[in-house]
């Protein structure tokens, strides 16, 4: 069997062109005794595609294909792999390299490495000049311990958005405690919200969906949400100041967010946390905001392997799986998508898949 | 032996004329069945006090006496009372009251009180039309759970700034885990910060005192810090990325201040709490700032009774004490105390004391 030494994608060129996928072969990176190659079956399409290739986030490296929630069937590992075996099904999310030897990452804090991050799409592998790219393509390569086995009972294209979103959501969660006896807030039902409520509720927290109108109520509560705020409400904080010991942010925007209101619901020493990354400049915090309850404010980073597992199994035991509209992978799938997600018209993930019919 | 239903005080009329106290009596609360009675030997002068009569910290209840470092003698115990003896030494800080039922106030947290906060000035008593005068006067009455014993050992005027200062600096550190193995950064050798590099060298913790200049640097080697950041000096944080557990940030000003560089001092997770209360405007913040480390900032509010009384406990212990220049309470010690504090010329605690003579 001959192993690929290019994968053929879909790259965009520019943020001025960012609907306009091009079908292109591009080299992988010089395959490594810890790397597998994993041949994609689907690949959700997260905020962070559209955020990096519009040029929210500012200047990136182009041309470039996008896509970090990728399932496919690793076929092929290195010499030294041990975490994976060949043929089997896996997941790689958005990151896809460390340096392995910090105190974070020796910590379980791999995905906050100070040395060396390599996202899965866009950052370049030292000293080879090649930049990494993502998920809307017919292979990635990347290191075992990025890679991860998806539990059978899983469907590929619901699983494949909990690989970034999914875990982005998960990891504070369970970082901050979240379990049995705590009130939990998922701010922002979309993508990463959706698995957050799903999240908190399987980790046994109390957990409330917080969104501007009552439009995704019926949705949240479906999800599992045992409660409901809708912020367009007059007085909304009010039956909940310093109630909530967790509230995950995953608003794509900050615009007239009022946080005050929003750290009014915060339990003593509660942890607001955001990780959604919106465009727009930030919020200004006195320290007097924050006194009253003592509420600590953060931001979270994906996860680590560990979590990325553990929220794996959770899914696999309680049977949890993305709400997805899939979409077939190819330039007027991907236009659709991001044009889409630009609007906000996606329920709540798209999954890329038909790869079969895309790459030959 | 006549109780007082009156103290005498030094109060201040407005922020236009916040130097000019005035000796006056006014009436003290109700006596309550869990009330004190404090006949006043010492208080310290706390920025707190400062920043309230001077108007920075926005409108307050006038004429007013200030000062909640207080240490004294029980002269009168209410009939219910079961912490505190009469003829006892004893402390006040800066809150006397709360309501003692609430979920957070049952919790050790009696000191975020959502429901009833008195603090020990400037709080208007529920339904009585008294508002709460502070320790630049003869007595203050006080519920005894805000009313602490105070260790043999520890001289008045060294202690006394410890019931706000020192309790401000210890709680967070406590609360936060500053222990053995945990590196501290301690920014701003003031009053608080000074208690800030004593309490986290005494809990064990690698200390780093924060400064502009190296100014304070031998000062900061004797109250125990292990290290010493100038951050005046070019590259000041580059030695210390993502190293730091805990940062309290006990500056009292916020201008110039680049808070990006301090944030980046922090390990995954690290607790950046202010407890200074700058009278600016606060800081833009952004999820993009804190997600590279996971940094979590909040704030924090003086302390609870336990950790009070564990905190004069450790100052016994360990001969801990604060670094307390003394001035005669009356209208020009109080003057010069607020003069001085305005500029900064104090190292690092005034004590007002001589009590005696004030109050005959």
């Amino acid at each position: 069997m001959p192993y690929p030494e290019e994968a053929e994608g879909f790259q965009v060129d520019s943020p001025d062109t960012y609907t306009d996928f091009k079908k292109r072969f591009f080299k992988l990176k010089p395959f490594g005794d810890y790397d597998v190659d994993v041949k994609i079956e689907a690949c959700g399409v997260c905020g962070s595609d559209v955020h990096t290739i519009s040029g929210g986030w500012g200047s990136q490296k182009f041309p470039l294909c996008v896509g970090h929630e990728i399932v496919g069937r690793a076929i092929r590992v290195g010499p030294k792999v041990t975490l994976i075996k060949e043929g089997q099904r896996v997941g790689v999310g958005a990151q896809s390299y460390s340096c392995g030897d910090c105190k974070q990452c020796k910590n379980g804090n791999e995905n906050y490495c100070p040395v060396l991050m390599i996202d899965t799409y866009g950052a370049e592998w030292p000293d080879t000049g090649i930049i990494s790219q993502g998920g809307y393509s017919s292979h990635v390569r990347t290191h075992e311990h990025w890679v991860f086995p998806i539990p059978e009972s899983l469907q590929s294209n619901l699983v494949a958005p909990m690989l970034c979103a999914g875990l982005t959501a998960y990891s504070p969660l369970v970082r901050n405690g979240a379990g049995p006896g705590k009130k939990v807030g998922i701010v922002g039902l979309g993508g990463i919200g959706h698995f957050g409520v799903m999240f908190a509720k399987a980790l046994g927290a109390e957990t409330w969906a917080i969104s501007r109108s009552r439009a995704k109520e019926a949705d949240a509560r479906k999800l599992g949400a045992d409660g409901y705020i809708a912020t367009a409400e007059e007085g909304w904080e009010k039956p909940h100041l310093c109630s909530f010991d967790i509230i995950i942010n995953c608003a794509n925007s900050s615009k007239g967010f009022d946080l005050e209101k929003y750290l009014s619901m915060m339990d003593i020493h509660g942890r607001w946390i955001s990780v959604g990354l919106p465009e727009e400049e930030g919020q200004v915090i006195k320290a007097q905001n924050l006194i009253s309850n003592g509420v600590l404010i953060g931001a979270s980073h994906i996860g680590n392997r560990q979590e990325t597992l553990d929220m794996l199994q959770l899914a696999a035991d309680k049977g949890l799986k993305g709400w997805v509209e899939e979409l077939q992978i190819g330039s007027e799938g991907l236009k659709e998508a991001m044009e889409r997600m630009k609007k906000g018209d996606v329920h709540y993930r798209f999954t890329m898949t038909g790869y079969d019919k895309a790459f030959a």
